[in-house]
């Protein structure tokens, strides 16, 4: 084991990102030790049967020792989860998340944790599945890991932490925390935002049936289900935890949108034109730096059917 | 070659559509006579190099002696483009299209060719890759093409297009125009519209980079720069021509993100919830009926690596 790695890992909270650590951890840092639990029994039930890592029922029993507590909760679930683990928690510990909001989580778990050191941190990785079954191993790879330490975090401590996510395949990268939030408002929650309504608009309409809607996805809606179908739970909290970002951000887009449609209604197809241009650059660019696949359509594979 | 089966088909536009189908044709139809024209030299030129089919500079030659033509140009450039084969058209000829809006294109065409029997169609396939190189020989698989047959055509005529695009792979189905270019606006114009908006919001920020947006776009922006990269004349065109339907579907649009937007502000995560919930059906439908990949991430291949 290397200088400064951990020797236990504690997860709480045993979903998507939970299950991945879980696989992560063992394929890339065999010789870490790793215990979870889940306030849900029959995750904990499914975690075990799966062989996830040693599950525990009791949150305070499964960070005990560990020198690394990973919350995997919805934000609005991590003070309990952080108040329930504090009896077993060593006081050397490190406790950070996987949120996908860090300035109110922070706070959340600094207030249920005092005098423990707490450095926040996001992976900007999942899928649209959720549960201990959703996990896998490389769902860090190639992908950014985001810390939002305090101002007076210990460096040596947030070099660990980011030490233990690059072991995972993840690139990391310190930022402000209410900086992440105006970030992630634009890059993941406005997009979560608009796919959610977008498809409740088409699934509410008189005119359209809903087995319309259905077979003429591949038209493009059907890009928009996939990030719809993501947990609700974890998004409503998402919202609601960082609702003045989102808010802005949201403000900009129908700003946008506003004008987009007034060039429609006035027939004004230089404007469509010169908009439609200057967004294929950036996809490009999403491509040549590995954030997603260079196949049309995403490489799905219905193509060769 | 089977009963009703067309012996020669003409494709005016040799960019995804046009190409596809020269490649599908070969594939299905081995049997059928091919032939190919593009306004662009330089498309012709490599069509030509791509041996996609026996491609003519003259579009009145290219139509010459076939008995389905079929216009494959974006929308703004069908008028134009009947208007250019009329000479070499036969008078047993069947005239149809591949464009995404029915009701201007329909009127377009039949005003270039009086007389002439036209049959207007939509393949709801496409990928955002545009010219000549993007096609392949799969795309109509699986997905539907939709006809929309003027209310006096001629019923074996109209059975006879059906077939081909059956044998190219397609499910057909016949509708009402302006019931198609509502039904469209939901399932494909108004996502294109959403997904080419944010993209634009999202490059225009002054305290988020472009290079931040990039790099954390796997948190859910990253699946909407993938239609909001496709060809900007096909989809200028397409706004232009389906105006009312695009922002009749656009203003409940708007409607519901409002909604959406308040519920955010006020903290009402019991709405979020409720929405966020109803969502996920219709992505499982979608699946269930072969209309997209089932795995996370749309199977992306950036998973495994």
């Amino acid at each position: 084991m290397s200088e400064g790695a951990f020797a236990h890992v504690a997860l709480v909270g045993l979903g998507l990102l939970g299950s991945s650590l879980a696989q992560a951890i063992a394929a890339h840092l065999p010789d870490t030790r790793v215990t979870g639990t889940d306030a849900s029994p029959e995750v904990r039930a499914r975690a075990a049967e799966l062989r996830l890592c040693q599950i525990l029922d009791d949150p305070a029993g499964a960070v005990r020792g560990a020198d690394l507590v990973i919350l995997c909760v919805p934000i609005g679930a991590m003070a309990e989860a952080a108040a329930t683990l504090r009896p077993g928690l060593s006081p050397d510990a490190i406790v950070s998340d996987v949120g996908s909001s860090k300035q109110t989580v922070a706070r959340a778990i600094a207030e249920a944790l005092p005098g423990h050191t707490v450095i926040p941190a996001h992976p900007v990785a999942g899928t649209e599945r959720s549960g201990p079954d959703a996990g896998f191993a490389s769902l860090f790879h190639n992908r950014w890991c985001i810390l939002t330490p305090p101002e007076h975090a210990d460096a040596a401590q947030v070099a660990r932490l980011a030490a233990f996510w690059e072991a995972l395949g993840a690139h990391v990268e310190t930022m402000d925390p209410a900086h992440h939030d105006l970030v992630l408002a634009v890059t993941s929650h406005l997009p979560h935002l608009i796919a959610y309504t977008i498809v409740g608009t088409a699934s509410d309409l008189e005119e359209v049936t809903r087995g319309e809607v259905i077979k003429y996805s591949a038209g493009g809606f059907r890009d928009f289900t996939r990030i719809a179908a993501s947990d609700p739970t974890m998004w409503r909290d998402v919202f609601l935890s960082n609702r003045d970002a989102v808010l802005e951000m949201l403000q900009r887009f129908t700003e946008d949108l506003t004008a987009l449609q007034r060039a429609i209604r006035w027939g004004d197809g230089e404007a469509l034109f010169e908009l439609f241009s200057k967004t294929r650059a950036i996809r490009r660019s999403i491509i040549a730096e590995g954030q997603d696949d260079a196949r049309p359509d995403f490489g799905r594979a219905d193509h060769g059917d």
